[in-house]
């Protein structure tokens, strides 16, 4: 075993109590009351960069602050940014998690917590690498590590800072570490993430909530109306209604469609990790099409009237779903968002007020699977794993891929070492103890990889 | 003017302090962690009876207690049994009251609070009664005020208590103080009330939520679904579309829908009081007949996801919505809860799991108009307020009135003191501050009236 692998094995249970420690700080970025939070997990994040040997700061944004760490190898060394963000989704439904959502609980093989998968273990494991190389010989790349806290509520400030030019950010290879593998023992690099628009929709039917005896039978129902507008969604083949939304959807290949069916894509596996539901969605696609190249349309969240334990009899003033459609290329965030508008606005009937706000809207990103990071990569991970990682997609959403591959003009590859099943931003999410360490090695060999080629 | 309209009118400072004091009181009676106020309500009610010259007592049930106070005249004397009610309503949303719920403010000639026009004006201004009629010269029939604390949550203790026997309770008159007036100045006496069914449907599609980029477009969405159910409730013409949902439905005669006709309806003021909601609803129908001899069904509460600030890209695992219909005789409550949940089941697509659950089925009630309780009720309203009362059916249940009906055989009106627009159940709930004074005076000339009746 070499020297950096030893030193990551020696510190094993340090990497584990500072992933114990970041856990710990509820870093909830679209949450406005944990502000303070989000602030304590960046600064905690450049001191331990600092700590690991890098030269660290904390960049501040107009929003939540960026952390970026730097070694310097050589103008001759090929530059390598590392991504990854400490900020994390909100913690509810509280009631259905089996351990405190901000506490790391070891739970057979698994590290249970919100933020564990996505994506804390992978800020823990790419300054563990860092810090090891340092420690035992040198670094052999120049490399960047550029860790965002506005991820989960879409990377604005990160998103300024490149474009705005003048950051002194250059890299040839960007990796972001920000997803799972493609199965335990198998690795994956995606080239390609969906964008989303997401939008909320608000019915008003009355300046205040009724009492449903006294009204019911005689004034618009913002529930009903909301649901009817949500029914009108998706037609019988299980396709989104709305006129023009496939448009701009460019087909794939056969070649890829094909190498995809021989994959080998679990359902099954998946079917569990997706807490038993059923495999349903748009006539035509297999489960992976259905998540890497097509696009669909979700409500995330629906409210109106009285939810709490018994019976109101409250007839709502108001009903409200957050909806969000996910993206393929070449569909435009922003057109969706006024499809979406106009089709909402289409259903709405006389007497309520509808309004369609937008909450995001980022394009879809993919690159292409070739190249000198792609080598590198795929030769780090299946030394370490034992295995060639898999080419594919993803169906969430990484805004960031898009603004690398065309503001710095760099090959991007994302590469990260959760397990499908996480349930990220559900709860109970999880990490696989054994890729912090195996993270990190993987990492290191990435470095050498690219020295060697670059 | 007589000594006990002076009685009333020197004590009224004390019968608000009075008032006051109720409202504080957050007898919410739906709510487990509020049991300990609702009691401390019944208490505090009790007291307050026995000081007015009753003979008071706390009495227990399954659930909440009762309070009863009696007044013994003379077995020549009729029985006046007044029924009210003291638990209330839940007061969220919070946000959207403009003074604090539980707390009765006095804004213009109003007084506003959770329970002030729902039902605990009606408590004081019958004891404030009571007390200057014994106060003054004495009270000329056998009463008997009872009033419960379950009227929000189906009086499962009071109908026990009733139709147990043994209760010791008999009457010839019930009087129900729990409605509000026709419109300012212009009382009214209900002759009937609608039923109600009231439901929760439930849609699980995974054992947890899953994030939407991961399973979006591969999996069921429980919102989806029970948008698609909910969607279904009713067809174009603003009709029930559950099979058989009409089929006991009873019309009312041609000269009692005249009759309505011609009483002046006043669709700007009932607007207005909706907080400005349209007037929509089946069609064939006015709005008085849509409130007062047709059915409806409405969603009541509707949550599934994440419904805080900002976005969170989940899939949500569960679906909720609570949704009752009002019936009219002669439909059987819990006949319509087994149509509705067939209409439910019927819709639901494979892959999810539907349940429908039974929260409360209480009957319709409708009486005869006729008699010496309507007669001397209506000559006391005039006399106090200038003007004949109208005789109308109300939109809301009153499971208990069926039960005095049938129970105790005596003759039922339900006569209240709200005014149109009190915002029952919602925020900003109010009572007009002289009804407190005017109403405890028309139910002093009710003793007198029945008295002379015989």
């Amino acid at each position: 075993m070499d020297a950096t692998d030893r030193y990551i094995d020696e510190h094993l249970q340090a990497f584990r109590s500072d992933f114990d420690h970041l856990i710990s700080i509820p870093s909830i970025s679209t949450d406005p009351s944990h502000e303070g939070d989000v602030r304590r997990a960046a600064e905690w994040v450049a001191a331990r960069m600092e700590r690991a040997g890098l030269e660290a700061a904390v960049v501040e944004t107009e929003g939540h602050p960026l952390v970026m760490g730097r070694h310097e190898a050589g103008p001759d060394a090929p530059t390598l940014l590392v991504y990854a963000h400490y900020d994390v989704q909100p913690a509810d439904p509280l009631d259905e998690w089996t351990s405190p959502p901000f506490q790391a609980t070891e739970v057979g093989d698994r590290l249970v917590g919100r933020g564990t998968a996505d994506d804390k273990a992978q800020v823990i494991l790419q300054i563990a690498a860092a810090e090891a190389a340092l420690a035992t010989g040198g670094l052999p790349v120049n490399l960047i590590l550029l860790f965002e806290g506005e991820e989960e509520i879409g990377s604005a400030g990160l998103s300024s800072f490149l474009r705005a030019g003048g950051s002194g950010v250059e890299a040839d290879h960007v990796i972001i570490a920000d997803s799972m593998m493609f199965a335990p023992g198998r690795p994956s690099l995606l080239f390609g993430m969906r964008g989303v628009s997401y939008m909320e929709i608000e019915v008003r039917s009355s300046a205040h909530d009724l009492h449903s005896g006294q009204y019911g039978g005689a004034v618009p129902n913002p529930a009903h109306v909301l649901s009817g507008i949500i029914a009108s969604f998706h037609d019988e083949r299980g396709r989104v209604a709305v006129e023009g939304f496939y448009d701009e959807v460019r087909s794939v290949s056969d070649e890829l469609r094909r190498e995809w069916a021989a994959l080998g894509f679990d359902e099954r596996a998946y079917q569990a990790s997706a807490g038993g539901a059923a495999l349903v969605g748009e006539e035509g696609y297999s489960t992976p099409e259905r998540l890497w190249i097509r696009p669909c349309l979700d409500v995330n969240g629906f409210l109106s009237g009285y939810t709490g334990p018994g019976k109101k009899t409250v007839l709502p003033a108001r009903a409200m779903a957050k909806v969000s459609c996910r993206l393929v290329p070449a569909q435009d965030p922003d057109t969706i968002v006024e499809l979406v508008r106009a089709h909402v606005l289409a259903q709405a009937p006389p007497g309520v007020e509808v309004q369609v706000h937008k909450l995001q809207a980022d394009p879809p990103w993919h690159g292409d699977p070739t190249g000198p990071l792609f080598t590198a990569a795929g030769a780090a991970l299946e030394a370490v794993f034992g295995a060639a990682p898999v080419r594919v997609a993803g169906g969430g959403t990484l805004p960031i891929a898009r603004t690398f591959s065309e503001v710095l003009t760099s090959s991007v590859a994302v590469m990260g070492m959760a397990l499908p099943g996480a349930n990220m931003h559900a709860p109970n999410e999880w990490f696989p103890a054994a890729h912090l360490h195996l993270g990190a090695k993987a990492v290191v060999r990435l470095y050498r990889e690219l020295a060697a080629s670059g």
